[in-house]
């Protein structure tokens, strides 16, 4: 076993605790000759928490074949997330190559999904009373942070168990990967939503269209959906900052828009301008706060605005996230998934534990979780991606 | 020419003077020996009114490239509904088969909608200057009621004008017709929707998916839909009414679904349950009074309910609405589309004015324009459709 | 029992030895007040024979939860067509609501298709020893006349068994009906072909795109596909006999097509142009004779014209058959699979046998076997429809 | 300008005559602060070459956009490859956002393609007379070898031209490249047929479905869409050989499959095992060898080798070659073609000539177009990725 970490490190580390290894700060995934568990002795667990993405069913197909492959049996899913460690009315799901051969054709979790659950202490317990000593884990940042305590826990019980993760997030905003499953589909979808509202806007007298796609914290998935569909007049993200009204606000642009083009398409993630909607101290299962609603604001302020100057002007609102969420993969995020499926596998065979697999300038690499949940990875607005899409819509600067 | 009017007729005349027919109520559809224009001297003018549906451009495609077979060179579109007529800052648009060749394959109109317009006099006067002696219409009830002040404003002119109607109403809802064009891609599309709701639903812990789809007086594609998805629980149109609280209510029957399936989908006609949502007295500018949105009234209702009983449950609302009606036509709606097309063209050549083409009992005819647009066709309850539909979702009635 | 036959029909009869009915032509199909059956006694069991076809899942699943709202327990499918029957190695498989709930959403065949099969007096006898009572055979022609032949059998061996078919042909060829499930698909499906062989010949120099679609007899789905897409120049089907070479040719007719349009495409069914093929004698399981091949033999037959007049010409030959085939039903095709195997079982229970469910005038109906399966359907060349498709195409005669 | 070439160097240069630059290998592409050509003394032209590939629309398109940015107002279309050069026949055709704004909804080329045409001389003659002096081609290695012989022609005539290249590959086979576009909609939409295929195979008894991809001299199109898939048994490309016959073959392990799995899917590189097909001596109008059709030789081999040992299979073989090549490029490659094409004009406009533009190692780039085009990239059968395709496929050796 080659993977040890010092015991002063915040991430991966090897579970066999004869092992020296100096632990380096990220390591290239895929398979290891010395594997650290027999499989006959494994159960592995798979539990997928937070949001539907596309993808989650490819990768918990993927866990399965890799570790049926590996010669492991016991396999189970856990239901609903957290939720299924402590809830007694679910049951683990058993899982094979034959429960699962086609489950990626199809969008959603095989095994649900849910925020929220069970203290750490319980969950370690519950993995205890089960006999799980391999737990993959997908989901987002939260997740992660709960999988990373789960890891801690068991270490402090001393017990022979490898948690893996594996980054779930439909945003993109995980720091130092390339890209996270289930965003290209996300992307690819947005099209769909983002030429509706093209063709809604272009076929009425003076139509307006908004799309609002995911991106809580981050625009790649507007940016990206932005440049891919060529459609958009007005990309707006939470990196980049906006007035509405005013000589340089949106408004200013659409009403430029409507008299030059007689149309305009504006694509809106849902966590930019937070600033002009009103705050909700709500937050979610997941310990997210529930975001004001940026689109129907925009919405509205249009309407107001045009009926304000006298111009005419039709608004049409469109909100796609469950139907691009709900989506099944696309071939490239099937690959990806795949793949990550495959590398979880192979570290946690390998001993890695508190790792989360990802790729990394075109390599699949391990990483340790909190290296990378520390806070979401942002689109820069000095980039040149983002200089591509201001680009691509013509848009001026709204502040 | 075959094909006069009592002059005591409401309906479809010969716009002949010396035709002496006496009215039958309905006429086949197709190309007549005898036509009563003259291709070189035919202005022809296509004008899309309302919202819009899948086929619009089939249409507008159709009736350009049948009227070129004709021989007739002067085709123009009248940009963005009736409107067109009187805005001067919107030219006709000229149309041959090279403009519209490939039209098919976009959704929305080449030619722009839109609602209201001036009056008839002022579009008929419009007409006369422009020399329009052939108007083809393609919109619904408003629309089609237009469309017969057109056509009475030209016979008390004594203009020799024909002036012929293709519904357009995703809605389905047109009387004595089989299907109008739009819906088939409607219902279609609105899979998708369900789909997702599906899978949302499935996925989540206690998950109810509500889906509403259109349908303001008749629920036709939320009862179609509903029965080719295989996936709706509870189907809710405008005919039949419901509660959603009480001992028979739909939140009731909510909690049996969660308690026995986990999950629940929900799928509401835009005009259902008008009853349960506060009255708006708005109407837009065709003149439909504005709905209250029974979409989200049942989503709020639905997480009330649960909070309230103490059963978690995670309720996701979607809205497809534009993103189904800006698609293009299906297949099955092309050929519709085609041959509504081809008949409004050979329609006017004959000399009809006043009617509106239609598919009847399998056969396309030419109705008189008033005996379609009394009231929107509605769903039988006690139709063998809608207990399909009934036994497809297992729903108990909810009144 | 409502529903006997004379004993000299060839047709529908009731299978209760006292009835007395006088058997009629065609039958309204659905639920009966009286039933025949006792659910608790039936072993109902499905079998799927020939080709695929879209919508085979949705009608099996359909039957199946039918039968379970009728309180039916013992439902099998036998695996890959009548040879499930006779082959020790094929084991029955249990169907329920849960196995069945989204086999929709994929195309092909939950118990797997084959073409012939066992004798019927096999058939029969494995029937008895499984103790099977109700069959319901999913199949072509040739499959109908072997359920038919099955109901024969079980009348004189004096067993209580109903046989009902659900018609299944992707060509639409069968007599009465208005349409089969799967058509409606497949002329959806095949736009995408056909829209491939457009723009590949429209990008190409001098570019012919030549698509085959399915239609061993009938040329529906070559009819309605090319008026649907609007694209396709020259439709060839096997009830209209056509030259390839000479003054009136398809050749000649694309050499003109190349000199005034640059391109061309073609739409040919299986089945068309058989005299110009060189004849095979063979015959596939199901005791089809093996057609030869028209796509192939155009293509070949057009590069070789246009070398001989020196014009270039760039041949495409596309054939999505099993693309078509292998689809997931349409929403349209879905409800059609949802009614008819309603009314399957609606007509098992009600006591029904060598039956077959249909569309007929928009109604749906039991028809005796016999009725529908001397011939197949064919398009009418004297037809509205096919005038249409000529009139969209703008081809001559090819005589 | 900062851009020169040693007069030695093969590759990239500036086409400044003052420039003493000394070439390096690779720059990195995007806008310049200094521009080499002024704008309104500009007339480009863009030429697509070869065969189809999704996303020519969207270079086509973007590159006439960010033209427009600079400022550029003569823009053409070549038709027809570089055959529009010679043919007096074909004009060019005038481009502008207006008429490029579109285009990217649909596959193909507007500018129509074709392979072959005049000579180096009489092409830079040719863009002499209609003064040209920025070419845009889009195309394979043929194309660009042609590109750079254009390139260097115009500095022996010493004309002030720049030629900039755009590498059209399907198969993904440029040098050095991450990825060339239309790759990633190929491997999507191959999904599709992979998915008919195994419907087909998994529906039919003994049922073995073989899929031809696209892939002359390299599988990557295969390899990937077999990963995506998961539903592929036998992956078999270029790079890697294998026997059809013998105890290793791939016939052995298709027997191996039909008695453990019942079905079997075979995805083949149209490159693939040319040692075991017929030898043509043919080449196209590109010059590239007609291989031997690898796909019809694995499904006759395939039946005939189960008639022999007396195991029935059915088998079926799709090509969607025409229908993977036509579709229009998916959001992922939507972006590949917006920022290749910007960086296209940017390369043109600083002056660079013989370069062709690409992502290398995630950042785009400008190549010296012989440094790319030496020979093909291939798939290294010790890489990471097509082991990860044989664990997906489970495949062993095949020698």
């Amino acid at each position: 076993v080659i993977h040890y970490s010092s015991p002063t490190s915040a991430g991966a580390e090897c579970i066999d605790p004869n092992c020296t290894w100096v632990e380096q700060w990220v390591h290239r995934a895929g398979p290891r000759e010395k594997i650290y568990f027999k499989p006959e002795e494994v159960k592995a667990a798979i539990v997928t928490c937070g949001g539907l993405c596309p993808g989650l069913n490819d990768v918990i197909r993927q866990i399965v074949i890799t570790l049926e492959i590996y010669g492991v049996k016991n396999i189970v899913g856990i239901p609903f997330g957290y939720r299924g460690f402590s809830d007694k009315g679910l049951a683990e799901m058993p899982l094979s190559r034959k429960v699962v051969q086609n489950i990626h054709l199809s969008g959603g979790s095989l095994l649900g999904v849910s925020r929220g659950g069970p203290s750490v202490s319980d969950i370690v317990t519950s993995m205890e009373e089960r006999g799980i000593n391999m737990l993959f884990v997908l989901g987002g940042n939260g997740t992660h942070a709960g999988a990373n305590a789960i890891h801690d826990e068991c270490r402090k019980r001393k017990l022979k168990v490898a948690v893996v993760g594996v980054p779930k997030t439909i945003d993109n905003d995980i720091l130092l990967m390339d890209k996270t499953f289930g965003f290209d589909t996300a992307v690819e979808e947005a099209q769909r939503a983002i030429n509706s509202a093209y063709i809604e806007a272009h076929s009425a007298y003076h139509g307006i269209g908004v799309v609002k796609l995911m991106g809580r914290s981050s625009g790649f998935i507007a940016m990206q959906s932005s440049l891919a569909s060529g459609q958009v007049d007005i990309c707006l993200i939470p990196e980049v900052p906006f007035n509405l009204h005013g000589p340089h606000g949106v408004l200013r642009h659409l009403k430029y828009l409507i008299e030059t083009k007689g149309s305009a398409v504006v694509c809106v993630a849902e966590g930019a301008g937070q600033n002009l909607v009103e705050k909700t101290n709500a937050t979610d299962a997941s310990g997210n706060i529930v975001l004001g609603d940026i689109g129907v604001r925009i919405q509205q302020e249009t309407k107001k605005y045009f009926k304000e100057i006298g111009i005419p002007a039709d608004v049409k609102y469109i909100d796609p996230t469950y139907m691009i969420r709900a989506c099944r993969a696309n071939a490239s995020d099937g690959i990806l998934c795949t793949v990550l499926g495959q590398n979880a596998v192979h570290g946690a065979f390998a001993g890695y534990s508190g790792v989360t697999v990802g790729i990394c300038n075109t390599h699949y690499v391990y990483f340790p979780i909190p290296e990378v949940i520390s806070h979401p990875r942002e689109v820069d607005p000095n980039s040149r991606m983002w200089h591509r899409c201001l680009t691509s819509t013509g848009q001026p600067d709204f502040i």
